[in-house]
């Protein structure tokens, strides 16, 4: 069917847009000796002025960026270290790999976060770290502050879970806590110059919520961190050592971390080389190519994943009535990250449940596809990215002898798609920005 | 300020797109003695071949399309009666009017409802009939089939919302209990040529759900009819008359509604004179005189209140950060009608509650405002239309002494934006095509 296969490539075309590697030797480009950023030369960086270069990073998709800078600076390189996710490693010939445990830290990751800050600590002015950052960074570097063990720290994050705390409340106490998160590698790794590359896997591309943003400023304060223990009444529960260490913090007897403003900036260039939006662009630009429409609504999408398939096909409706926003032949582009209210014991993940509600919604039309995919290859604890409906699932549904209903009561949507055949499967992509919802209109 | 003048100048678009009367004085026009529709001679229709023209009609909206109809026939209407809301007559000349209750039917309703069949019944094949149907016509003209008194069908309409039944299962019921709904009043008329004017108020424009269908085919049966009380358990509890009905119905003792391709509906012609899109492109062309990119999103919106107010503002984010979907100036438009979950005693209505979620989404952004209104000039039991709200909405109102979270838990919006001067006042307007939401991003 032309609808599904236009549908593949166009999210081809996004997973394509940030792919980190590809990214990232984009971005860097050498020329007699400098470093181009962008390939232009107002951002380039002169290698030779650098006595050693350093290598860092810690998140599920530093692999594929370190091999990237291998390739780009080869020799240039004297070493460095990062931090993956089990099994998520690359051939790569001057960068130590490290495995640890995600998303439940480990001794692994706590040994390994005791190098990286070490090395980082080593650093001196003449030297260039190269520090890559991506979603899952934070709980693969583990670095509890002084005083605190992982266990108090993973107490705290559960308190913190189950209060109804905000996700900006959850990192003010998180980052007090660490001596990493929250601009404490960047203070560690001063005055050395650091280069902060960064898939961002958060809504709105906040480079302090990235991997809780070890190269970028903080705002909140051991202050902050403390009265967000007592607005939600847990203050009790909170191990003693963390109280103490607020209590010390607040008394400015530790110090706080790094500011908007600080010293430990002063050397750090950040860049967020692949994002929800770029991989949005790249779907735009293919679905470009095939003939659509493309518009692109918004990289920001987030609430009920339920609600989000149900307007989205709305849009869908309005196009085959009126031609708004864009007429026929249109393609729908979003992104962003919904929840699932689950409810049943099924198989299913948010793109493969957008799936699922859109196919009722477009029940019986012609000429519209509905399918959402995590852009890391992974939609839930499944094999697949996502899944795709078009007017005659549920048709097709009905005549394999599986009841639509029943199946979005026990949020099965793997096992709804799979029998179909309208699974979305990439494999891992070695990237992480989140999801990409693609509708189609012809 | 400027935004708010932008959005008052763009609602006032949309409202003057679908005002009845101007609509219906647009579509109709006199030329030596033909009626034109739409201008055009190719649907003209020769007033001298009838020997009577009967106006009649239904909704809260019908009072100032029965004016537009004597303002163009003036002498060649012979009479007419049309049923309104209490409260919603306007000067006729011509045509009777007559005050009923909604949205609880009355005894005039019944009463309104005898004379307007009989009126019907009366018409022969050179009379032309021009029938004027809105929102609200259901319930103001109550005509219970034979055997079936009004409290009865009162009954079961209850037992109906209460079961959890979808819309058009109601109307299934509903249709096999009334002699004006699902076409029935098509059936009074023949064989006479009926010109059905419309102003919808329901998403996706059906003609059978307007009003319930008077003049429209009707697809459900009287089996189906009897299945939905079944299905929802709630047969034991239906009055014997109407469970009597439907078994006569389904044994073909009694004549079923009549359906697609019936003669019933061989000299109707139907105009949906007003929509909620209509709106929305009155919206649009208003917007585009000011200079704003507008965009049409959808017409069909709905779901929950709140989370519409989301997901338009994380579009509104997007417009901010990368110019799509479209570049600023942006002015994002959407209608249909969401639903809004009542946990709170306050004051307000879907379109003020949207904008009071909104307010908190758009906290401290420079340059985006965004607004809803009822086209009917009412916003739940208010004499609002509909509430605003921009970034400075959560600071000022802090500085009132207001708390904006506590206004949400309450729902009521109407006193938040009634303190801060930013309710939407437009008066009745005598329309009625559900709501308009403006957003607009400079």
């Amino acid at each position: 069917m032309n609808l599904k296969n236009d549908f593949l490539t166009i999210l081809r075309g996004a997973l394509q847009a940030v792919d980190p590697h590809e990214a990232l030797l984009r971005l860097l480009d050498l020329e007699t000796g400098s470093l181009l950023m962008g390939g232009t030369r107002k951002e380039a960086l002169d290698l030779e002025s650098f006595d050693r270069v350093f290598v860092v990073g810690t998140g599920k998709a530093t692999a594929s960026m370190a091999r990237a800078v291998e390739e780009r600076l080869g020799p240039a390189i004297t070493g460095g270290l990062i931090i993956v996710k089990d099994g998520h490693t690359e051939k790569l010939e001057r960068v130590r790999q490290l495995e640890a445990s995600h998303p439940v830290p480990d001794e692994r990751g706590l040994a390994a976060g005791r190098d990286l800050l070490g090395l980082l600590e080593d650093c001196g002015e003449r030297d260039l770290v190269i520090a890559l950052i991506s979603g899952g960074g934070s709980a693969l570097l583990p670095a509890p502050a002084e005083g605190i063990t992982l266990e108090e720290k993973r107490a705290v994050t559960e308190l913190l879970l189950r209060s109804g705390a905000s996700i900006g409340e959850m990192n003010a106490v998180r980052k007090h806590l660490s001596r990493a998160k929250g601009g404490l590698l960047a203070r560690a790794a001063f005055p050395a110059t650091v280069l902060n590359f960064m898939v961002s896997d958060v809504v709105g591309d906040d480079v302090g919520i990235i991997a809780s943003g070890p190269f970028s400023p903080d705002r909140s304060t051991f202050a902050d961190a403390r009265a967000v223990l007592e607005r939600y009444g847990i203050a009790e529960k909170t191990p003693a050592s963390v109280l103490l260490r607020f209590a010390d913090g607040v008394a400015g007897r530790i110090e706080e971390t790094p500011k908007p403003g600080d010293a430990a900036f002063e050397r750090v260039r950040q860049f967020i080389i692949a994002s929800n939006l770029h991989a949005l662009s790249g779907a735009r630009d293919a679905a470009a190519r095939l003939g659509y429409h493309p518009l692109i609504l918004s990289s920001m999408i987030e609430g009920d994943t339920a609600d989000a398939a149900r307007w989205h096909c709305s849009i869908a409706r309005e196009i085959l009535s009126s031609g708004n926003p864009v007429p026929r032949p249109a393609c729908i582009i979003s992104g962003g990250e919904t929840t699932v209210r689950v409810l049943g014991s099924g198989l299913g993940g948010r793109n493969m449940e957008f799936a699922l509600i859109a196919a009722g919604e477009i029940e019986g039309l012609e000429g519209v596809l509905v399918g959402s995919a995590g852009t890391d290859g992974t939609d839930g604890p499944t094999d697949a990215a996502g899944a795709m409906a078009d007017g005659s699932t549920i048709a097709r549904a009905r005549e394999a002898g599986m009841d639509h209903a029943d199946y979005i009561l026990r949020n099965d949507s793997y096992h709804f798609f799979e029998a179909l055949g309208d699974l979305v499967t990439t494999g891992p992509t070695g990237t992480n920005v989140m999801d990409v919802r693609i509708m189609l209109v012809v």
